[in-house]
């Protein structure tokens, strides 16, 4: 889509057994940026003590050379935590680092648990107190209370107790765990790097730094590394895989390989069955840049049509943006991008993006096509429509103000202006992913949640803002509400 | 004395049913500043949610315009942190605010558990975790553990573990509870202004925003404040008075009122003691500015000796200093203090200080006024000879550091080159508090510590620190090894 | 080119008219933000006083909310500066704001003249006092000086002194002059919005503001903006044409119209060009971007190879980069750059970019490229081998830094290790410009410079520097010596 | 007096041939705090180029280890510049930096010129630019225009034009010029450090550095430093002396010697001569801190009256201040000073200030004193009314606002609430200068300006503002109008 109006759960990094594992974790989380802006942080271990720098904005913001020089230690974790709505805080800030019985812990956690609520709610019953409103510290607070010696065998007592989606990396004081929930909703990458072993969201972090990538690590595996070697362990039961598809359509970078597939190639293939599954007869096809490249090219190749830059995006905006009093037209589309006029007058354009989430960026989009000087204007979507919001990771909108839960696709068409609008379908979409077609998860294009969301009776602001205000939301598909004890 | 080389531990501030509740407290905390410069914060509670401000620096750089607007609501608690050696953290940084079972907590602590380290061992042995290294955290985890539904029946469960110094102000949502050791180690004073309370460390906080002084908090007192109004209750068992006799000398603002004196007068009073007890023929007394201020006065009036502004004190000393790396001779004490040659020129000079930590600046000073041209430069020190480290919340060195504990008062003397040296006896100081002399604490001047600190085997470094290197130590008044159980 | 390597010599922008005139030109130089990154600067004027904001940095970090209130006025002018090597320094950012004796006056220039030494000496013999190091302030002395009374002759007076390129805008206290000079060596737009005037570097500034391209400002035009309206002058005895062909090739943004014709199209058509004049048998043309992408485009139109996004790049990329001790292979330009392996394994790849400067950067590149698993790489650039320097505006480095001045294509396909390597032929490059293809300046491709820099005697460095250098040179059509006293 | 109400024009502060020239800058600069905290700025040369740091604000905040480390060089000068109200600008602060013919020349200025004005105009009309609103800049333009080849001579010309007050310092590639007025208006000393020399407004900054005071620039001297030695010129008639008095009574720093005299001890002899002179029967003489300090002392050493600190000083005032929006009592003055209530309560109390400006201040704190319990007030002024505007480089307010100038003292008296109030009378301070009592402008006190101020017809409002208004001002002593061509 054309603004970042998704926004993922941020990225994870971790690197053990190398000199410069600050360094490493700075320039993993520099390109793995895409995945979060709002903050950054990396923690590093000496095997005594853990050193820490956490702060707000982008990785280059963050961390400056007399800082990442202070972050002692040959293993290291690191964070990028996403923009949300309102004033972000610090101490939603990430890596969360603490000390308990066994001494120095850091946690960095990819994703969104279900259950978290319930559990925190039951902890501070308990007289647990928490520090900030991720869902993540309650990680951190079962691990604590396990009466476990190890420290694999706290972290399996905690994640057992836990459902949702989690890529996780875990440091003590000289021991890292790396645990990636049994559904393996998100990606997470293992590599190697001279005598080291590192760890990333995705596998374009390997890239930067020269590692070598040597596997995922598998959904519901616990992967230890220490001093004595690195150790795989599966302690929870097995469950069906469910990645999720979006970070194909739209969050991995086209460069990473995710899921055992290039996120350019499945993309581009997204592009071709969109070209074949609803075709139309133009002049060029245009993507909006830079999340909908891809995708167009795949459409252009597939379709025939020639492909064209019509769209150009300005990479220079800031963090804010002073707008003038005197309302411009489309102003705040054209701070990002703007028509390239002679490229696109009296032509008949498809445009295509990734998706759509409310329409109004969209429609801006494509009423400056038309003040460009386009014929006809076709978008082409690739991807189905967003119709239900996601409980493990994505910070999507409230089913309400997602325009393809409650429109018709007509209607959409008819907001947005478009001559024709046309979605991906479901099925082509799952073609495009091929043998691996039944390990993912579509729930924000269907509904089906493999696992419920489960809220605690007192905190139900979430559920309610979400779906109270949806009537006929269908509960056969729908998340769990406070009546349904635990997920499965 | 001359260089801030004690550091108090923090200022606490508290306001409640005021409109302008955070404005206030900040406020508050600018006339508290002297207490502690290296953090502060204000946590303000709108009776359902909490909003903090807590920042690295001095009031006036932590706060502005912008973020005490948005610290909302008619009650808030601050603090000021003092500064210590090495790198200060953010996380260190207080009020702590936090979310348990009842709900938001925030608090401010003044003052040194003496068995905070036996307590968070255990706390962390039952799965608690820790995000900073103060001994406040394990107040906030032993209220939250606490199976009691009323805030005030938790923090009594809480503080009856706790044994040592605390001026503390606690917040829940709607309710706030001040509370102040049974001993009263530090000072906390209780005020009215308009329909509203405020507590503060000192009566000057009130001062500044035009509070009515009430009373002091007293020792042993929890004070419950919440919509049905102020409530007074002693919860535990009577013990001792023990106020910090180093506050007079030192550390208060002498337009303070605290433990029932003025501590102008009493300052003043300690001066002219010490003309009486150790008197010496000379042209003038100077004070270092500005701790040894009012004790000069009153040698002055005492002695008959003018009184003389000799040295003067650059009030415009920033955090760090640039030296010249061509050593300037007493480059470091220049940066603060500056003879006036044409006033000492040729003169007995009596230099007044309130105590002598490590003895280098004291050095320092004399060599400056020798230098400016005086005939002889006698030493007198408002306060008996520090030979002894605090465990109740003052920053002072470890034993060994201490040149009044190691030398005697003729080889300091010597050190400083002073023609002579003296300081006020324990009997004068402890007369100069009249009708309470028996209530105060004097455990840095004779080691009679009343509430010995309790270290956990696996964290003795403090101890080690401070008291292994002391083979000599006369281990009848000495801190309790790690062999004494429990405190009393 | 792949990295910014070149640097123009910023952008100017000015509106007169308009209640919001700063705010204007704050979006204005948002969207010429490509034309400089080092500093940015708007001075504004309420008709009787100047106010100025101007700071080292982005758009985006220059200017606020607050800064802008307060450059109060119905004018405005702006300048973005590009980023030198070494210390850049605040005095030497621009508009240039002063007094002198007919009131303000504030200026905005983009391009080089090429006898400002000669001049700047000359001023400096009659006593002028000069601040920066800037070209610029020559013109702001030359004004000064004029005895004539109006604004415009004095302008006129001034810049008939001046040889080299000036796209200009001056303002004093209610009045605006609007400059180029009679070459038109660099390019400027004029349109309306609303009932004001506006002029910008580059068409893509009126588009984010929503205003009207009426034309160009004419070489050797002179616009004077006022309360009585718009008129236009030609003081100056016309030229030839020399417009810098490089803006079409890198410089300017693909979405703005120079000189007459769209920079995307004459981009595209030179790759056209280049792919008719230096085919090769290839699986897929891959752009180096941002640079590189629209010749790519159009060299995989004419060659029918299809167009890949192979190289992703990194948009976060900060100020400063923080590099591992340890060396990463090309680190450098992985920090900008990512090959899409998936794409690239296995093919043949045909890699577009604008422009070699030194190589170093396209032989990382091409490295990458290879390592990804390409087949064979074939390097085309869509402009001719960059053998000269510029002295009209553009940061080219001297020539024996120039990789194409010194060595063959054949040579340079080695060093960057590339199967095949081919330059647009300057003949093809004029053939993309059609009807204008007289009235482009190309020195940097041939040494033919149209007017040769003059240098005082006292001055020479830069000329030193860039010639004595080069024993081989072609005096014939190199650079004016001392000895020639002014450009024909 | 109380609060900051006058502002001296600036600190200089000069050494040649010292290896640490930059980092000695600085610690003067330091140590001359006091006489400006607007802006700061060192300018360095390393005898073929100048560098430069000039920031706003205090010292410690504009300076840096790293950018004193690049002000490479074993010359260099300093300034620091006063706070205006309004909104202060970089453009304003001092050293100006500039090429000219002989190269490089940058300017140190402490003083006001009384004809900037017109030779301003003329220069503009010569077609000069300023960039600054500073008088100092008229100094720069006159130094380049001169026809001398010579350095010194340049200066002597440039000099020989202006009228007012000046300590001057200059500094060209290898060369330093010391310059001050004919008249002596501000204080200017000069020392020796190691084999070098150092030039500082007051001593106080020698005293820092450990460098030796030598003697003070002379009245009219040229003192001209380079590599051949240190050379003194008298090139200007002389003039009667004419040094400011109120350095004495408020500006300079008690620890300082300046005009052949301790500002101790003549600040203390202004004390004693108004207990003298204006005695009164009271309790306690109490100083406003800081600047009634020593005369506080003075006046309780003459009148046998104990001094006492009965209000303390908040050195923690940061730059700006946010207001509680219910008024507070005399909340500004509490921000700064406190009332010692326990002192002050039942007595008859004398307060000592240096002067008042407008009374508003001495009003609130004379209400404080009430407030804390005082039986009566009785003000003293170590000075005369003061009744007219300083011209010499005194930031006084116009004659209209200065309660002195327009009130009797009896009226003052009863305005600000005080049970008596006296003055210094001028006979009585001028006796306190003994044998240099003729040497002293005190037109503050009876408006004798030895030099007027001419103004440009063109630019009447500084005099408009300050003199218009005054119907019944004295035009024998008053500052000449439009129509006296020049001064003398």
């Amino acid at each position: 889509m054309a603004l970042d109006k998704f926004k993922d759960e941020c990225a994870v990094f971790a690197v053990f057994g190398h000199p410069e594992a600050a360094n490493l974790a700075y320039l993993g989380l520099y390109s793995l940026q895409h995945r979060g802006q709002e903050a950054s942080g990396i923690v590093s271990s000496d095997e005594t003590k853990h050193h820490a720098e956490i702060g707000m904005g982008h990785v280059s913001e963050v961390f400056n050379e007399s800082n990442i020089l202070q972050l002692k230690g040959k293993m290291a974790i690191g964070h990028n935590r996403y923009s949300t709505h309102g004033r972000s805080q610090l101490k939603n800030a990430q890596p969360m680092a603490i000390e308990y019985a066994r001494g120095p812990l850091a946690l960095a956690h990819n994703g969104n648990l279900v259950n978290a609520d319930v559990v925190r709610q039951r902890l501070e019953e308990e007289g647990s107190i928490f520090r900030s409103t991720m869902d993540s510290e309650v990680i951190i607070h079962l691990i604590a209370k396990s009466k476990k010696s190890r420290f694999q065998d706290q972290v399996t007592e905690a994640l057992s107790q836990l459902e949702g989606a989690y890529s996780l990396a875990l440091m003590g004081a000289s021991e890292m765990i790396i645990a990636r929930d049994p559904h393996g909703f998100r990606p997470l990458a293992m590599g190697t790097l001279g005598a080291g072993y590192v760890f990333a969201s995705e596998t374009c972090a390997f890239d930067l730094i020269g590692a070598k990538y040597i596997r995922d690590v598998a959904p519901g595996e616990l992967v230890v590394v220490n001093n004595e070697g690195l150790f795989s362990y599966f302690p929870f039961e097995a469950r069906k895989k469910n990645h999720c598809v979006f970070e194909y359509i739209y969050f991995a970078r086209p460069d990473s390989n995710i899921f055992g597939k290039s996120v350019h190639n499945v993309r581009k293939k997204f592009g071709r069955k969109l070209a074949h599954e609803k075709p139309v007869e133009a002049d060029m096809v245009i993507p909006v840049p830079d999340s909908g490249v891809v995708a167009a090219l795949g459409y252009a190749e597939e379709s025939g049509i020639p492909f064209e830059t019509g769209i150009i995006r300005n990479h220079y905006v800031g963090r804010t943006f002073i707008e003038p009093t005197q309302s411009i037209r489309h102003f705040g589309v054209k701070i990002k991008h703007n028509a390239v006029k002679e490229a696109i007058k009296g032509n008949r354009v498809v445009v295509v993006d990734d998706s759509i989430v409310r329409g109004t960026t969209s429609r801006k989009i494509i009423k400056m096509i038309r003040e460009a000087g386009a014929k006809e204007v076709h978008m082409r979507i690739s991807s189905p429509p967003t119709t239900h919001s996601c409980f493990y990771g994505i910070d999507t909108p409230s089913r309400s103000e997602l325009i393809g839960s409650t429109y018709s696709v007509e209607d959409i068409a008819e907001y947005l202006d478009a001559d024709t609008l046309a979605y991906l379908s479901i099925e082509a979409m799952m073609d495009a992913l091929e043998d691996r077609k039944e390990d993912f998860c579509k729930a924000c294009f269907d509904g089906n949640y493999i696992v419920p969301p489960v809220y605690a009776e007192s905190q139900l602001t979430l559920l309610e803002k979400r779906l109270a205000e949806d009537e006929e939301i269908d509960y056969d598909r729908a998340p769990a509400t406070r009546k349904t004890a635990t997920a499965k």
